[in-house]
């Protein structure tokens, strides 16, 4: 008997009759000879309902409530699909984040599983169950309930397939699969049937569905992942290492881009050794994720190093900088909200030539400036006004045809 | 320093300021030198909306994920009111009934205490925090949680003090007290300053707003609890054993009523040793109380047994005597909905002439029907029909002379 761990978004969970519509599905797989557990995010807006509360009773609510208040969402969502199971005869248990034995580090808000002590599923699973987990939480070590960060339930779904080696994992939410670029954004945006770990790490990263921690997560422990739409019976998208002919394949397989930007400025910095690890070090331990990094060529011994911080960060990452700032006898601090990303994914990209080429003629066709340049491997990004991203990432999804399978 | 153990009930958690309301009447008790430990409802009626919910995806929720479910009710609660509390600059914490070391039983949906490991809370207060914990809950062995039935925060409460020490257990609820009779059949209900826990124990039995449970509990381990309402200043009603001059005191107390009864007739029961055990032992075992039970004299060897329990036992009731009843050959089974109960309450009543006749004599002057009659040392009740029960405790209040001090 195959053993699936399956995934459902708020979106698929937002009401009662939609629950029981999850709950047929599940039971569905299981009547087809599966073992299955399925891994559960809040019911539709439960979790921005919990956090609207809590801002009537507090400016700065303290992390290690507001993850425990958080919680209960997953909690409300676990127990009410266990139920519904139950009522269509499929025998079923909830279980939270404790019972489920994901632990974490104790960085509430963003913790980090450490491991899945998976006994009581085992147990239950056996016991001929479906198992139905409270995703996006766990517990410290001090049985404190932590919560993973928004997207966690996918990390949660990753972290049980592994520790119980499951066959693969599902991933259902209200999109349909992998696109090529933003539906909502370029009409004529294609499906794709499958993509690799790396690609999808950077679709995910750059504005996709999934939450990045759960891919990288699912490639160190080769676990496949489908992600499908709870509601279509459509084909979903199969995010896996193994796929064939990868030298024939098209290059770029996808654009992303990410409203999300903030852009931090440090001028007048010394150009000496050791200065990128003092000023990024104190920024990692409060687990402020920097992205684009770029630093100018040095001026009379001083350069400007400029990076990109999530917009909820810039606050803490402007403050951890100042006080750097100043040790390090650096000069002023510019920000800048008005930005976005915008890049191409595909692998073996980079070895290719005239990929990067071509992405700047088409900004540069569609006027568009660039304001800072990065590449990966498989990506190549521009860091570009906000207001302009939706005709960046039109003009790149018609230059490299991706309409066409 | 003092250690005060205060209990909030949800219709004084029922919103954003509400909440806010009491943490600041906690944080005054804090900075008058005590240290604290607050208990907490679900908000409002947060737990009658769960239950609407499991309702819409299950006819027949199973009670451990009921508990499961109803458990994000106080642990919302508790979140808020520790965010509330911080936002004051009173530090303080929000801990699970599983975090603040509740063990019960694993009868889920009516789970009894089993001990309470106090060392976290007790950290917290060495800490100098207010613990604020989530009432009506607790955990199994396996790590499964449990709520206590309703009224079961009050009985956290109380197993708190006593786990710790306490100097007293504080319930705050919408009432300002206790009161010689239902202030909303009896306009001139006085409140009582002080009374025993035995009075207490019937008062609260009959109708009266605190769990039985928590008044034994306190009984035992010897916690005075002082019962007022969280929104006035008014005095409120101090529940202890220490009562002076018990001879001198009114005999009758109070007047309290039940409208939650059900009868469930056996008639044709062989008179014989062990029929009564071999008919209650089934029903304790699930959990199931019965109240009021009575015997008549036996006619021909055989006997007809009368006994009351919640209405919403009757089902499981008549389900367990049945399968008995025709093990031990008796006869029909009939039951009775449409009853209610009225008692009059008073320490040393029965050593004390004429009580039980006035009360009768009120009864009949108001031409009401008694279909049974049990007593206990402090009390005297009657089992009549439930559209007259008004009527009842309005002519005993006043027999009584009860609205005088």
């Amino acid at each position: 008997m195959g053993l699936i761990v399956q995934k459902y978004g708020g979106s698929s969970l937002a009401n009662a009759g939609k629950i029981r519509a999850v709950a047929r599905r599940i039971a569905g797989v299981r009547e087809a000879g599966n073992r299955v557990v399925a891994v559960v995010s809040a019911m539709g807006n439960a979790t921005d309902e919990l956090i609207a509360l809590a801002s009537q009773v507090s400016d700065a609510p303290t992390p290690r409530e507001m993850d425990l208040l958080l919680s209960s969402g997953e909690v409300v969502s676990c127990t009410l699909t266990a139920m519904a199971l139950r009522s269509l005869g499929c025998d079923a248990i909830a279980l939270t984040g404790l019972q489920a034995g994901i632990q974490t580090d104790t960085l509430h808000g963003r913790a980090r599983i450490e491991r899945v002590e998976a006994g009581r599923v085992l147990r239950e699973l056996e016991a001929g169950r479906v198992v139905v987990v409270a995703g996006f939480q766990g517990f410290t070590e001090e049985m404190d309930v932590t919560t993973l960060g928004r997207g966690g339930s996918d990390t949660s779904a990753v972290a049980l397939a592994a520790a119980l080696k499951a066959e693969r994992c599902e991933v259902y939410t209200d999109v349909e699969g992998i696109y090529t670029a933003d539906p909502r954004l370029v009409p004529d945006a294609r499906k794709l049937d499958e993509v690799t770990y790396e690609e999808m790490l950077e679709l995910a990263a750059y504005g996709a569905k999934m939450h990045p921690r759960s891919i990288e997560l699912a490639s160190v422990h080769g676990i496949p992942i489908y992600v499908a739409s709870s509601f279509g019976g459509e084909r979903g998208t199969l995010i896996h290492g193994d796929i064939p002919m990868m030298e024939s394949r098209v290059k770029v397989t996808g654009v992303t881009h990410d409203r999300n930007v903030a852009k931090i400025t440090l001028r007048g910095v010394p150009d000496r050794p050791g200065i990128a690890a003092a000023l990024f070090e104190p920024l990692s331990e409060v687990g402020i994720s920097v992205d684009t990094i770029v630093q100018n060529t040095s001026l009379n011994r001083f350069t400007d190093l400029s990076f990109t911080v999530s917009r909820a960060d810039l606050r803490d990452a402007v403050e951890r900088v100042r006080s750097v700032a100043g040790e390090m006898g650096a000069g002023e601090i510019a920000t800048d909200q008005s930005l976005s990303k915008v890049s191409i994914v595909g692998v073996g990209m980079l070895n290719a030539p005239g990929y990067a080429a071509g992405m700047f003629r088409a900004m540069a066709d569609a006027s568009i400036n660039i304001d800072m340049i990065t590449t990966s491997e498989i990506r190549i990004t521009c860091i570009i006004a906000e207001s302009r991203v939706e005709d960046a990432v039109r003009a790149l999804h018609k230059t490299f045809h991706l309409q066409e399978p």
